[in-house]
C-alpha cells in the first residue's frame, strides 16, 4: 500500500480523489500497489464527503507522518504552496503538484532538493493538464535537441479568441461569455494577459534547454489589445489569431522567448487549436515537428495528470526520474529587442491610402505588403512588414506616429 | 559504459548509428552513462564507415557476449528477427526495436518473456516514427481509461491521398511520385492495402486494452479503390478522405477495430494532417481527446524513438518499464458486420436522379441525404445513409444492385 497526503481539496485537488477512486482497480495494476489517500490539507470542513474522517487543517500531520511517501501539491499560488512542497521534500517525501506558478518560480530550487534527497518531484500537470507534454519532452526526444517550442498554453484566451474569429465577437463581450461558463476568473488578468501562459512557456523552455527561465525575464503581451479588425486581416492574411508561447533557441546558445498575440497560418497545426484546448509544437533537429493536442485544462484532465505522476513516483519510489534543470544564468534570455520579427500593423491616417503611404516611405516599399480588408474602416491601412528587429520595428513605429500616422495595432507573424 | 548491438544496418539502423554519434554527449547526459555500439550484424559489408570495423555477419557473436546488455532490432520482417530477439531476450538481453511486424504478430510472447527474465522489451519507433505514443498511452493515460484510438498511421497513403485532394492528382498517378520520391517501396501494397497501418492500430489496441490483437483478426481496406470523384463529394459533404486505423472498446468488453478510408470532418484535428505526416487520437474517459502530431516515418525520427528507448533502457536495467498486455482471447474482436456505420455512397444508373431514388426506396428517404457534386459525373449520385450496421448496410446496397443501380464505392464516416 502506497500512502499520500493531497493539499488543497479545489478543483484539481478533489478531482484527484475522484480519478483514485473511480479508477482504483485500473491505476492498482499499473502503480502494482494500492494507492490510499491518507490526509488531505484544508481549512475548509467537507463534513459529507465519505473521506471526510481524512480532512487536517494542519500540515504538520502530514510532514510528520513517516507512512506518506508522497504529497500531492494542487493549492496553487506560490504561499504557502512553496513552503510545503519544501518541507515535504526536506521531510523525505516525494512530490507531486499541478501548480505551474511553483514550479515557474521555484522549480530549479525544488528540482536540486529533490535530487540532493533522491526524491521525485514531478509536475506533469503544469502545463497543457491532460495533455502528456513534459515526460515526452524528458524522455522520448531525449535522442534529439529540440530548437524550439511554441505553444497555445492558455484556454481561456483561446476559447475568447475563438469566439471573436468564429462568431465575430468583441472581446469584452467573449471575456464576459468566458467568465459565466467558468472558463476565466472574475479577475481574467492571469489568462488575459498572458501571465498563465508566460509561466508555462517558462516551464518547458526551462526543460527544454535545461536552464531555469524565470517570468520576470520574459516578454510577455496578453490578448486586450486584439480587436475585431485584426481577426479580419489577419482572415485576409491566411491565417487566425492566437495567444502564442514561444521559445527559440539562438546560436549563441541564448534563448528567444516571448508570449504574445500572433498570425498563425491556416495550414500550420495550431491553427485548427480552438476554443478551450492546447496544443504545444516542438521542433526537434531529428524528430521535426511534433504537435501535442487536448483539453488544456479542467478538473479531471488535470487530475489525471496528476494521478499519473502519482503512480510513476510509486513505480520509481528508489529510482529518480531524469527531469531536472539547472538554475538560470545570467544573459540566458536574449534581449527581446535583438529578435527578427515580421509583423502586421494597422494603421489609420487622413485616408487609408495615406497611411499606408507613410509606411511604404517608412519601411521602404520592398518591405511591406498591403493586406486589403474586405470592408475597410474609413482612414485605416494594414500591412505586412518584414526583415525588422524588435527594435527597429519599434522605432519605424514611433517615426510613422510621429509623421501624424496612428499605429492601431501590430501583431508578430509565426512561422509555425 | 553500457555496450549495445544494433541488428541490421538499413535505413533505421544507420540511423541509430548516426543519432548516437552526432548526440552522444546530450545522450550521455541523460542517460547517465556512455552508450556505446559494439557490435551490428549485417550480412553486407560497409568498408568505408569509421565503425566498419564492428559489423559482424554472425548473430553468434552478439548473443553469447555478455558485456552487451541490450539488442536493438532493426531488420524488419519476422524472419529471422523473431528468432533473433527471442534469443536475446534468453539470454538476458533487453531488446528495443522499430519492428511493428515483430511486435505486431509476436508482441504477447516477446513481452511475457521480457517480463520472465525481468527485461525491458521496448518498441516506441514502431508506431507514429518519431512521435512520441507507445510511452504517453502507458504512462501518462494511466489514470485514464482509453474508450477509442483513431490514426492516420501511414505516410505513404496519406501522402497520395493529399495529393489527390490537393492537387487533384489520380491515385495512381499520385502513387508514382510517392515512389519517385521513396516514399513507397516498389512493391507499394503493404502501404497501399492498408497493411502496414493494421500492424500498427494493432500495436496501439493491444497496449490501451490489454490484450494482444492480431493482424489477420482485424477488417483491414486500403485507399486503392479511393476515385477523385469520391475526394470531391468528401469535399461536398465537408470533409477529406483519410485512411484511418480505429479501435473502440465496446460495453461488452470487445472492441471494434478497423482499417479503411474514411470522411473525415474539415473540423477534426485528424483532417489537417498532411502529407507523410501522421496523427494520432486517443479518446480517454478523463483525458478526451488528445492528439499526437508528428513525422510517422523516416530515418533519422524513427531512429531517434529507438535512441529514446535505448536510453530508457540503459537507465532501468533493473527495473521494467510497464508495458505488457495478455495474449489474444477468444472473441474479443467484434465481428465487423455488428459495427454501426454511417456511410457515403455514390452509385451509377440512367440518370444520376434515377439511381438516387432507388437508393431512397432501399434506405428510406429519412435515412439517405443526397450529395450534390460541383460537376457531377452523367448517371452518377452520391449519397450519406445513416443508422445503418455493416451487415444491413452491404444487404443494402447488394439490394441496390439487384436493381441495376452499379455501386461506384461508400466510403465510411468518421466521427473524429
Amino acid at each position: 500500500m502506497a500512502y499520500i497526503a493531497v493539499l488543497g481539496h479545489g478543483v484539481v485537488g478533489s478531482g484527484v480523489l475522484e480519478v483514485l477512486t473511480t479508477h482504483t482497480e485500473s491505476i492498482e495494476k499499473r502503480a502494482k500497489e494500492r494507492i490510499e489517500v491518507k490526509r488531505i490539507l484544508d481549512l475548509r470542513e467537507f463534513p459529507d464527503l465519505p473521506y471526510s474522517e481524512r480532512f487536517t487543517k494542519d500540515f504538520e500531520e502530514i510532514v510528520t507522518d513517516p507512512e506518506i511517501g508522497i504529497v500531492v501539491e494542487c493549492m496553487g499560488g506560490l504561499h504557502p504552496a512553496y513552503d510545503y512542497v519544501r518541507s515535504c521534500l526536506l521531510a523525505g517525501k516525494s512530490v507531486v503538484t499541478s501548480n505551474k506558478e511553483l514550479v515557474a518560480e521555484k522549480g530549479a530550487e525544488l528540482l536540486a532538493l529533490a535530487q540532493e534527497k533522491n526524491l521525485n518531484f514531478l509536475f506533469e500537470a503544469s502545463v497543457g493538464g491532460g495533455i502528456p507534454i513534459i515526460r515526452p519532452i524528458s524522455q522520448c526526444l531525449a535522442a534529439n535537441e529540440v530548437s524550439e517550442i511554441a505553444g497555445i498554453l492558455n484556454g481561456t484566451t483561446n476559447f475568447i479568441l475563438t469566439k471573436m474569429i468564429r462568431e465575430h465577437m468583441e472581446f469584452s463581450e467573449a471575456l464576459r461569455l468566458a467568465q459565466e461558463l467558468g472558463y476565466a476568473e472574475r479577475d481574467p488578468s492571469a489568462d488575459v494577459e498572458g501571465t498563465d501562459a508566460c509561466r508555462k512557456i517558462c516551464i518547458l523552455a526551462s526543460l527544454a534547454f535545461g536552464t531555469h527561465v524565470y517570468p520576470n525575464c520574459v516578454y510577455t503581451e496578453g490578448i486586450s489589445g486584439v480587436a475585431l479588425e485584426d481577426v479580419d486581416f489577419a482572415d485576409v492574411w491566411g491565417g487566425v489569431i492566437k495567444l502564442i508561447g514561444s521559445v527559440k533557441r539562438l546560436e549563441s546558445g541564448q534563448v528567444h522567448i516571448m508570449v504574445c498575440p500572433m498570425f498563425v497560418h491556416r495550414g500550420s497545426q495550431l491553427a485548427s487549436v480552438d476554443d478551450v484546448f492546447n496544443g504545444i509544437l516542438v521542433r526537434g533537429d531529428v524528430t521535426g515537428d511534433v504537435v501535442f493536442y487536448g483539453k488544456g485544462a479542467g478538473k479531471l484532465p488535470t487530475a489525471s495528470a496528476v494521478v499519473a505522476d502519482v503512480i510513476d513516483c510509486v513505480k520509481h519510489m528508489a529510482a529518480r526520474k531524469y527531469l531536472f534543470w539547472e538554475d538560470a544564468k545570467p544573459d540566458f534570455v536574449a534581449d527581446p529587442n535583438t529578435a527578427d520579427v515580421t509583423a502586421y500593423v494597422r494603421v489609420s491616417g487622413e485616408t487609408g491610402d495615406a497611411a499606408f503611404a507613410a509606411a511604404e516611405r517608412v519601411f521602404g516599399a520592398a518591405h511591406v505588403k498591403r493586406l486589403l480588408a474586405n470592408s475597410p474602416k474609413a482612414g485605416e491601412a494594414a500591412f505586412v512588414a518584414d526583415g525588422e528587429t524588435e527594435a527597429t520595428l519599434a522605432e519605424k513605429l514611433a517615426k510613422l506616429e510621429a509623421q501624424g500616422v496612428r499605429v492601431e495595432n501590430r501583431i508578430r507573424i509565426s512561422d509555425y
